[in-house]
């Protein structure tokens, strides 16, 4: 209300803890990835959803979450008193979708670009707000519908341009079967796994330690160890041997250590088809390495798993991996449905994209600022506009209450805005208009005594007859 | 774990009461209907911004909210024993951003599409969640930007392909010329914009019996009045008798009625100069309406206020909509900025569209399903898929777990799929392919009494060499 005189204390204009705006700038770049990647999925028959960002708690902690199982979630009791949250994956949501639509077609393809919620200690490039990008294929135990997902992993890369990746791929039966090898319990394996899981960060040595007596870090802290008994350390160490060679190659050396264990005999088998359908695919196989040591943390995954690697950026882990789930659905009551799947963390791999220097940002989408220092001309500056976005330019009017050219034209530079159109009583007197190539002035050098005649003279800034406006700024469009 | 043998207690799968999940068939027309209005957007130089769902209460409600105002929002105490809650509207976190960025460049013209929260209590049509739409125009008070804002709110009509609509609009300031005229204090006169706001849904007589001693709604229940004297009655039925004609009739009649008051006197002055640029910019003056019983509900508007109504579709209300905030992002330290802008609530305007048949369902965007009857050829299904592919078509493996045929087509009728490849051992071994158009296949008649031979006679589904995949599915693609 315009009436109103009460004075409001004023409130400190503030982003929460871990959270972030994202600009004209970033969302550029992430529309065009989510588009480029959208297309990859769809060219396989993957459909989109979309879920609510809030959740019953149960649907995504399971019925029998404790205290401490809700401590990632931003959960609360909403209307109604129900116990509800924000989801903090793709996966439990599409879990509860499946489980609740007893007639959905099956299998079910589906991908899902949104963002999730987690309460973790924020640190630089650590959010409680980031973007998730899943694509799953439930309702098949087929080892075809895995190689697919592998052979999508691979398109997508390709289709962000990115040259040096590898699809790292084995199967938790494998690991199962190695469990049994080695004599662990269930907790013994939950916590093998948990150790071998830090290869790629820890390094080899630091692994053997924490399967024994444990050992140091580098900032003092002791990490205790499995207490394994060194035979047990040593069949593991021996499993880790496994080099990293053609698929044949580690298949006969896994096959002679573990191929005596029904399970991972099963892991073997299924890794072995996923391989013929990559090669029957020709997606390239030099991308394709079956790792033994990969072991994807989250405790859901029961089948083949996998994960993407930039080979000129290991340091950012990986950026586009899953696996196998067969009993996720499973822990809701009605329909049953196994499934396979993968997640792009969309901040992480725009900020690999960002280093590779695949991705160009960009600040603006506009084209032409039509710059306004005559306001009594206002009508005149709107069919300027109004001309030049019949070209399909994006084109912007200053409408800010500063009338002076260079502020107009700081804006327009500062927008990185590459043209802008000037007219004052001079112009619209002799019917001419004054175009200035701001991107190209930007770019060159401003060391110049006369700026004013520099600009002419170099083409910068031209007066033209109103006639030749389109086409001389479409040449400057162009050029750019 | 795969071995984890421990059974949890089953979990129903259901989804929070006022919230939907949006399928693929959902999400195809938001994505186009969100790609078109943020195209007319970008043309005006409006560029995207992303905030948050979640902000400090304080941002979503100002610092001297109380209990009740924050009623409306899910909002709870997060880590850190911060009140923090799921942003209701993006006019707020559009506030927070502008206060927080002192060096933004100005005028900020931004668009965001996103979902909102409120925990209203829902009924069919009305959820807890969805999604709106916003443009705005910040760090201006020129009456430039109201039209521009008016202008591309009628060119985003145009590019939905709507034919007959009409934008409404008026200026607060009238409103608070009105209320001097009737002699009203603060709150009665925003008990009158309360009443007058009903104008559209009620009917004038509801109006005028809500101005004096209320009346009796449909339902039987009692609507208190704001028993303002028959004088003051008789002043605001006065001013809502003037007449929707052109635009200089409509000011002519308001200025006669209130040019006295200085207030409104201003208020008429600003839509004098927003109606000229309007003119000049070609819009369609067939599409506006300078209409005085515009009040739009909303508390922060100052200034011109607009709705874009569907003239054929009347009881959807306004559209699109808004108006000029010059005190909104007053509310916190720091710069201040006026604005103006408006807000698309997608889904209703949705709904619309598929009333108004201007929109088309599609349930998939898959082209072809490649049948797996025999699995020991999945590699081969494999191929055929990698080839279609490179064609640009997407194209779906059948990968579920039944093998017959009639089953698999039956799975792509239910999905709309058009085309199915179909390839037993016969077609293997003479090197041929079955396709099926399964589009012209639902669109015939069914009642024919060898299916399978009319099938081949229609071509509905035809043996082809394989060397004629290709040229045999596009031509039933092209015909769809």
């Amino acid at each position: 209300m315009g009436k109103n005189k009460k004075k409001s204390k004023k409130v400190k204009p503030q982003i929460l803890k871990g959270f972030k705006d994202y600009s004209a700038e970033d969302e550029f770049v992430r529309r065009e990835l989510i588009s480029k990647v959208q297309e990859v999925f769809e060219r396989y028959g993957y459909q989109p959803l979309q879920t609510p960002a809030l959740e019953y708690i149960e649907t995504l902690l399971g019925a029998d979450y404790g205290e401490e199982g809700s401590s990632q979630i931003f959960n609360f009791i909403g209307p109604e008193e129900t116990a509800m949250g924000l989801r903090f994956d793709l996966t439990a949501p599409l879990a509860r979708y499946v489980a609740s639509q007893p007639h959905l077609p099956m299998p079910f393809r589906r991908y899902q670009a949104a963002p999730v919620w987690r309460t973790d200690k924020p640190d630089p490039g650590r959010f409680r707000e980031f973007m998730q990008f899943d694509i799953d294929i439930v309702g098949t135990t087929l080892p075809a519908s895995d190689a697919e997902i592998i052979i999508i992993m691979i398109e997508t890369m390709k289709a962000l341009d990115i040259k040096n990746f590898t699809v790292r791929y084995s199967n938790r039966r494998i690991l199962n079967g190695l469990a049994e090898y080695v004599g662990l319990d269930e907790n013994e394996a939950t916590g093998m796994f948990r150790v071998l899981d830090k290869l790629d960060k820890q390094g080899r040595e630091a692994v053997t330690a924490e399967l024994g007596p444990g050992r140091v870090d580098k900032s003092g802290d002791e990490i205790p160890g499995l207490n394994l008994k060194p035979e047990q350390i040593s069949r593991i160490e021996h499993f880790l041997d496994i080099p990293r060679e053609d698929f044949e190659g580690t298949f006969e050396k896994c096959m002679q250590i573990l191929g005596e264990y029904e399970i991972a005999k099963r892991g073997l088998d299924e890794l072995k088809e996923i391989h013929e359908y990559l090669m029957a695919s020709s997606v390239g196989m030099e991308y394709c390495v079956f790792d033994t040591t990969v072991v994807r943390g989250l405790g859901y995954y029961t089948g083949p798993i996998f994960e993407t690697i930039l080979t000129d950026l290991p340091e950012f882990g990986s950026v586009f991996a899953g696996g196998r789930y067969d009993n996720l659905v499973g822990r809701f009551s009605g329909q049953e449905a196994p499934g396979t799947g993968a997640s792009i963390g969309v901040d992480r791999l725009l900020a690999a994209l960002k280093k590779l220097d695949l991705i160009e940002a960009q600040k603006t989408s506009t084209d032409v600022l039509v710059a306004t220092m005559d306001r009594e001309r206002m009508s005149d500056y709107f069919k300027i506009a109004s001309e030049l976005r019949e070209q399909g330019w994006n084109v912007e009017v200053f409408l800010g209450n500063n009338r002076r050219i260079p502020k107009q034209l700081q804006y327009a530079d500062r927008l990185d805005i590459p043209v802008a159109v000037i007219c004052g009583s001079n112009e619209f007197n002799n019917d001419e208009v004054t175009i200035k190539d701001l991107a190209r002035g930007r770019e060159m050098s401003e060391d110049v005594e006369d700026r004013e005649e520099w600009l002419k003279a170099e083409g910068i800034q031209v007066t033209v007859p109103r006639g030749k406006m389109i086409s001389t700024i479409r040449k400057m469009l162009e050029s750019k």
